[in-house]
Parts: structure tokens; sequence; C-alpha cells
């Protein structure tokens, strides 16, 4: 080993996760943008692309995912508690899962229909998830938490929009939608939407927890 | 601080638990009484008079779950073990988390038809309640946990009568409907009742939990 | 108390834990065998008999699974962590539970039609039970674990290949299943049948971090 390597060793280890989380968060803020423009625009086409790189960046999301997981077993010191560090991760993870899934859907479903209201939707997720970046990028100045606590507040406002939009969504497609087997690819998607907004709210609850412990 | 305050401060701050317990459990005890109105009688008008109520409830619940978990965690001693109550809380409100989303499908799907069998499960989750609510009032006698573990066999054997009734339900559903989009409500509404009485059990469960550890 | 169950009481405990463990795994086995035999052969009548002794193995596995758990409590000493013990049971209840669940949904759906690609479903859980079996046999020889790695292995393969079999099959159903009360039906066994490859993986799960707590 040598002389540098040495002290290498010795700096504390945990300014390593803050780059690992922002590249984590920067996939899903690249993921939500994609589902977006699935939603905003109806061309097949580039619908096809979209949505392979959205399981692209949900593949990449799970190796950064299994690197911090591996970093804060292997690491002495870490940046704040570390079963919240898992947590906060996994529930990084899931909105990107929970991104892909619908996205998957749309693909495998391949609905004649999209309510206008499903561009709503994408668009609270989309939000939602640039709230998350800025919060994750944030977490280096976890002593002055104004800023994170503020996209906390903005995300469970996100959360709480998207139940009524889910509610009228889903009132609408019972009340339109005429064709059984349409009915059950929107309504599928249209949950799947929802529960994402759920996965974005689930960020905030640990980021929250998080600030608490280290105030 | 005067002192009064002071005294205050030294008594235990255990018996403030019980009395939210009781306000959570009774406030479940209304919404599945609501319910099991909205499922007795076909009435329009009042139905949509019940479910907006349930919801009330639901959002009033969700305040008390709040001001419990603030308690435990500013409490310097609790009644039982912290995490159980975390767990205790939890359950409660996801019994009445399970009311309010099984009612909400009602509302927004309007179903032309209810199976009868509706009716057996709304009473079979009022009755689940109402063992929760005599079980959380006799909290306070935990030394003496007989008729707690009496509601909480009650409770368990409405889950598995629960779970009988789903059955013939889901099967009766798929014989009779043949209009899919009907049968699409039917049949999550059902499954939306069945979940109910597992919330129900998972009352049951964590109860036994603290019994048995205070014994 | 003679003698002899002074000494008993005294000789360590865990090695009760592993044949119980087997008796899981073996019922596990034994109803994904049945499942399969349903999925590959078209007959009403062995059907119904099949899918009755499911749901019997499920109940046996519900008493080994209570049996394990009140060992884990009484015992002073465990093979290996307790709550990974305890974690490790619920997981191996949970495949059979995901077993049963698809097949009472084969028995009170009563679909029409059997895509093709449900008997490689079984096959791929058939596959995954029996590599659970092997994994669990040898839970004993701990501490040199390469059996049990490589049943993991093979654990996680089947759930990747299940996912693109999945995607395979959703697609073909929405494709070519007109009848929308028959789409329902399928659309919801192939789920549970690919819930179940999910429940196989958290098995491996749980082993991988078991075996890597002994190394």
């Amino acid at each position: 080993m040598s002389i540098g390597d040495f002290f290498k060793k010795l700096i504390p280890k945990d300014k390593h996760f803050f780059p690992l989380y922002e590249d984590l968060s920067g996939h899903i803020l690249k993921a939500a943008t994609a589902l977006h423009e699935v939603l905003e625009h109806d061309d097949p086409v580039k619908h096809k692309d979209l949505l392979k790189k959205i399981k692209e960046y949900e593949s990449q999301a799970d190796e950064y995912t299994q690197k911090i997981f591996d970093e804060i077993d292997k690491s002495f010191i870490t940046p704040f508690d570390r079963e919240d560090m898992h947590e906060l991760t996994s529930s990084l993870d899931s909105v990107l899962d929970s991104i892909n899934g619908t996205s998957q859907r749309i693909r495998y479903y391949r609905p004649k229909n999209i309510p206008s209201e499903f561009k709503d939707f994408a668009k609270l997720i989309l939000d939602g998830c640039q709230y998350i970046n800025t919060a994750v990028i944030e977490l280096k100045n976890l002593k002055k938490p104004n800023k994170i606590l503020k996209a906390c507040r903005k995300m469970t406002e996100i959360e709480s929009t998207a139940d009524d939009v889910y509610h009228r969504t889903i009132s609408g497609i019972f009340k339109k939608e005429k064709d059984a087997i349409e009915l059950i690819k929107q309504k599928e998607i249209v949950e799947n939407l929802e529960r994402t907004t759920d996965r974005v709210e689930d960020v905030s609850d640990i980021l929250k927890t998080i600030v608490l412990k280290m105030a």
C-alpha cells in the first residue's frame, strides 16, 4: 500500500455516497422525462424507443442501488444512519421500478386511447422526480435542510393532487370506456401512475426522517 | 414552568395513549357501520352521504394516527413496547384505509348490481371492527387480557369465514355476471372487502403479540 | 423430569430445525408438482383433485410454519440468526401461499383457455421449488455453502426468465383474447404465476444473506 492509498483509507468514506445517490436520482429524472414524453405525444415509433430507454435506465439504476448497498455494508463511516440510507436507496429504486412498470404496461397493452388525464399524471410524476433530484443533491447540506424540506413538502402535495386526479380519471374511464378490454388497460395504467406518486411520497417520508434525526 | 406543570411532567404519560387508541378504534367502528349501511340499503342518495362520511372518518383517523406517533416519540414512558404501539397504530389505521378504499371504489365505479354476498362481507367487517373496539378499550387492563384474547379469537374466526365467503362470491361473480365491466367492478370491490378482513386479522395478530409480551 | 429428559434439554436444539425446514420445502415441492400437473394436462376431473390437494399442502405448511416460529421463540440456541430464520420461514411459506393462490384462482375462475405459456411458467416454478428443496436440505452444511449458492443462482435465473415469459404471455393474451372476461381470468392467473417466481427469488435472497453471515 502506498502512502497515498493509506491516507485515502483514512479519509472518511461518506462523501462517496453523495455522487452515487445523485446518479440514482438523475436516472429517475431521465426515466420520468421519458414517460412524460410518451404520454404527451401520440407517436408509436417514438414510444418504442422511449419505453426501451426507460427499461435501460431502470437496469442501470439497479446497478447503482447494488453499489450503494455494497458501499453501506463496507463503509466504516456513513453520512447518516445506515438503515435510513438503505431505506432511501430502496425507495429511490422503487420510484424507478414503478415508472418502468407503468411504461412496460403501456408497451405490452398498446391501449387504443390514452385519457388526457394520463398526461396530468405524467407531469405530476415528472415534477415529483425533479423535487427528488433537488432534495438528493442537497443531501450533502443536511445541516441546512431547508431546501430538502421544501422539496419534501412539494412531493407530499403532489401525492395529494395525484389522489384527486386518480379518482377523476378512474370515474372518467368507467363512464366513457365501453370496451372492457380497453378499460382494463387504462385502469391498470392509471393505477400504476398513481402508485408511482405514492413511491415519490415514500422518498419524501424517509428524507424527512433523515433530516429529523440530524436536527 | 409552574409547580403543577412540573409534576404533570413527572406523571407517567402512558395513560394518555388509551383515549387516543379508543378515538381511533371508535372511528373505525363508525366507518364500518356506514359501509354496512351502504351495502345493506340500495339508496343512491344515502350512499353518497355515507361514502363521504367514511372519507371524513378516514381523514380524522389519520390525525389520530399522527398524534399517537408523535406521542410515542416524545413520551418517556409508554404502556407497552414502543415498536408494538407503532405497529398497532398502523394496523388500526390500515383497517380504516381499507374500509375507505372499498367505499371509494363503490363511489367511483357505481356498480349496477351488488351481489348479496357483499352484505355478508359488510357484516363480517362490522363485527370485526366491534371486536377491535372491545379489545382496544380493554388495552388498559393488559394484565387481565382475557377479553382482549377472546376478541382476537373472534377476529381470526371472521377472517377465516371471510375467506370462504370470498371464494363463494368470486365464483358466483364469474358464473353470473356476463357484463365484463360490471364484473370488473364487482371483482375489485369484493377483493377490497376481503382485504379489509385481512387487515382486521392483522390487528388481532399485533394485539396477541402485545398480550404475550406482558404475560 | 427423568435423567434422560434432563440431558435431552441440554443438547443444543438447533438440529430440530433442519427436519422442520425440510418438511416445509418438501410440501412446497409437492404443491409445485401438482400445479405443474394441473397446467400440463387438460383434465377437469383431475384438476379438482389436484387443486384440493394443493390447498391441503398449504394448510399443512401453515402448521409447519407455526411450529418453526414456536421453536425459534423457545430455543436457546438456533443454527443461524433468529431473524433470518424467521424470514426464511416466512419466505418459504409465501411460495406455497402464492402457489395456492394461483391454484384457487384456476379453480374459481374456470378459464376456458389456458395459454400454452402457462405450462412454461408451471415448469419454471417447479424447477424453482426443486432448487429451494435442494438448498434447504443443504442448510445443515452451511459452512460448505457451494450447493446452496448454486441453487440460489438458479432461482435468480428462473425469476429473470419468468420475467420475459410474463411479458410474452401478457402481450399474447392482449393480442389474442377477445373475450374480456376470459382475458381477466388469464391475466390474473399469469400475474399470480409470475408473482410466485418472485417469491422463489425472495427465498434465494434470504438464503444468500444467511450464507454470507456464516462466511
